[in-house]
């Protein structure tokens, strides 16, 4: 599958929070850690667990500039 | 100014592209380049141009997760 | 490659029309048409035309609901 | 009230599941289904519960695109 | 029509301007000036012209929190 | 630090209600309440509470528009 998506960025998942509904999945990328709010299902459905290699994917038009 | 965002990933703008409304704005952090896609207006304002520091900014619940 | 994203909607692309740097895709699925806005660079890269078979991909929280 | 969001997609409510500040719906549109994350307070406000008729809500801009 | 998106933001319309496939539109909402990113079509469908009464629709998880 | 986001509405927060993963947090900004879905660590990071000063910011590709 290839996706439209801009930014595919490869890592390797660090910590996987389950909530009541919604878990929240930490990603090592480089030297940068990425937080993604996902649905419960998804961290089953895809087995998510810290140590696996993963790739957080953000569509461009969710992406802000910041500048000092 | 202190952000709710989780991901605030500091690097270098390597392009700014100008639509008629619309912007894609190229910023290199680490070994990745992340695209955004942001007005006109923003990029006029913060006066973004290739070569300046600045950070990738994207809330959590905009972050998905693939794995192979 | 699986994504976290609940929705993947399988259809046909139906128009691509690109703008000066966004474009907007629509696919058919099933009864309903669905409209896709994203850069003109992943139209390219996906060499996205009318008639291929695509998917749209939409993050659960993205997603409102609306009643009468 | 008429919406600019692109994608109002008529279906019915088959599941709803509240966590602690989040809920799930899901609604079957046509042959797909299609899951929604919202705040507990808009399932409360709007009443929502299975078998009732309601439209999933999505901005284009929050559309991606996939092939295979 | 009711929504689950929990910000709805009576105002009026001082500025519509259409790019190339993407218009931003700018709704006074009391002394606030909201900027609006949506499709030309909708822009075309809706009728959106300066001086109309209209409200900006943000759902939750869109919206974040900056402090000093 | 300067922002790309459009919106950024100076108010007081007047609630702060975390679930367990998820946020969420109300702003009175002027004569209306804004409703912000956030994760639980980004209010105990900036220690959020109602009376407190803040802004609410959003994306111009997160608003849509309504008219009657």
């Amino acid at each position: 599958m290839k996706l439209s998506a801009r930014n595919i960025l490869a890592g390797k998942i660090i910590e996987v929070k389950k909530g009541a509904t919604t878990a929240h999945v930490r990603i090592a990328v480089g030297d940068a850690v990425i937080t993604s709010s996902i649905t419960n299902e998804a961290v089953d459905e895809l087995g998510l667990k810290a140590g696996m290699s993963a790739s957080a994917v953000i569509k461009s038009s969710d992406v802000m500039i910041a500048v000092d």
